[in-house]
């Protein structure tokens, strides 16, 4: 049961996609920015990883933050800020019959951090 | 043309919808939290909808924040910080043959700010 | 040593207590906003700990969130997004001959989240 | 006259840096992440600044984000995200007796966004 159903103009696909896209950004926007080093990195994953997942629909949620990224330089200003380039993060959600797999990577090609669907798929279809 | 296009399995409807969430969570992760008063209101409604509108695939951005929930107490501490319940948003993008209008607004039945999909139309169909 | 230390004009108390100020503030704005439960309260506090913890001339930090406000209402709508009323930090910082233990909480006769200083103290004083 | 005066045990000078700090970590900690163009620098910039200047004992803030960091790449995919390697913040602070110069730039020799005390002034002394 979706309470907030009335207010959805869709179809179970489009919001299995919508739902996912609002994690994935959450988590950009809302942890980039975190100083974060290769001890800390565990605890912020899974502080991202939680987050995601008490939120409505997410049914997975994965983070993963890059280690090579955090080799922390010498002294007291040696560790860095989370950004986006060292981060990846997956959530699959699952609305009515829909099921949505989506991710946020940072693509080289694009040299951009890529939110993408990777997947929706529809159950009890032919 | 969609240099991305490969990293998306989906229909049209579902980007659009998909990329107007990204927006709305970016606003609602970005900008809550951000010190306001009703003089300083106006300039924070304009950078966030020009941090949306520069993003891809948006065609219209429309940030709203209340102005009476800025009523100053007295003295320096009477400001207040940004929160959800203050802040209407909507975002219109458009994917292919497909156009979204979507939008975030605190919800008295919920308690929630809720993030939904006011329409999805398909172009170019009969 | 302290590589930075050209650039700052002052005391050692003015420094620790600027230290201070910087991880109270990046607490507030980082994490503000963070959706949250009574059962992800805990790897939030510990991620928040952890990112004061790393960052220069912090020799304790200690978060928490106040379970109360987490207060789960029916469904799938009812968790919260950390805001300002329902977080206590405290850190503590040395630099050179001080140090300083200051804090942030919400107080009621403000209305006001207040990052306040507690003590300022100088070592090899008489 | 300062509510919030009991909250405090310190000097003037102390004060008027961590008032300081707290500001240059708002801006790092919640702007950082925002997407920016050359064409919408200039409104992130003045809402920065407006965050700054409604705060508690600033007299004065400036926000400056470096638009040579700014050159659009072809494309949808060709915006930036503000950084702290991009941004350059100053701020004064005056409290009773004392005046604070802060300031926030990217130092390339830390390879770091230091945030630092310019200068600690006392009015009324001989």
């Amino acid at each position: 049961m979706d309470r907030a159903r009335k207010y959805f103009k869709c179809t179970d696909g489009e919001r299995a996609v919508f739902e996912a896209a609002i994690k994935l950004a959450m988590v950009f926007h809302q942890f980039v920015g975190v100083p974060v080093t290769r001890a800390s990195a565990r605890s912020l994953e899974k502080a991202i990883e939680e987050a995601v997942r008490i939120q409505p629909w997410v049914v997975r949620a994965r983070a993963r933050i890059d280690r090579r990224a955090l080799v922390k330089t010498a002294g007291r200003y040696g560790y860095k800020s989370l950004d986006a380039r060292m981060l990846v993060v997956e959530v699959e959600t699952a609305y009515g019959r829909a099921r949505a797999r989506c991710s946020m990577r940072f693509v080289s090609e694009l040299d951009y951090p890529l939110m993408c669907i990777d997947e929706v798929r529809l159950s009890g279809m032919k």
